[in-house]
């Protein structure tokens, strides 16, 4: 099993960040904006991460001031469905969980009636 | 986006458990015992937070030795196909990932001929 991956790929912040470029080019700070809570330096690690692994090309264009685009690379691509499908079963699937940990932190405490 | 779901989910070994959970109901024994490298504590906590959020059933079967079960909900039956292909992705794209890992690495030292 290719765990080192599956702890890349899986990883919150790269699954949001792939998400995004599933959608196309971002600019650093597009992604930046668009990930709710990322820090720049998190953001940084991510995305160079996914730059070592194949999977994110960074472009660097020679302007002032400097504009870096990130997109996926053919590499990438193959993973855009299984990300999609991954983001959306989380999506699709928030209220269930919700309701399954209240229930289960409610039997815990003994609080179920 | 469902952040809190996708770090569960996303957890390597999180998609290990329910990777082989989707092949059916599974000892904790056999887990500890297929799931490479994971700890007792950590398949613990793992399938905790997976029973905690409705994808796992955990069932004690009052025998001596007692025998737990765990198997999917019909929660965690609709994650199956997202693990399966993530862990098919994961283990089609190592040998593209280990290649670019390499050629990254070699980039960054100039070991690049």
């Amino acid at each position: 099993m290719a765990r080192e991956i599956l702890d890349r790929v899986g990883d919150k912040w790269s699954v949001e960040v792939l998400y995004r470029l599933g959608h196309g080019v971002r600019r650093f700070s597009e992604l930046r904006r668009d990930v709710d809570g990322i820090s720049q330096r998190m953001l940084t690690a991510t995305l160079r991460g996914l730059e070592r692994d194949g999977i994110v090309r960074r472009t660097v264009h020679p302007v002032v001031p400097p504009r870096v685009d990130y997109e996926l690379t053919p590499l990438g691509e193959t993973l855009r469905d299984v990300i999609t499908a991954m983001v959306e079963w989380a999506g699709d699937h928030t209220a269930d969980i919700d309701a399954a940990r209240a229930a289960y932190d409610r039997a815990l405490t003994g609080d179920d009636g």
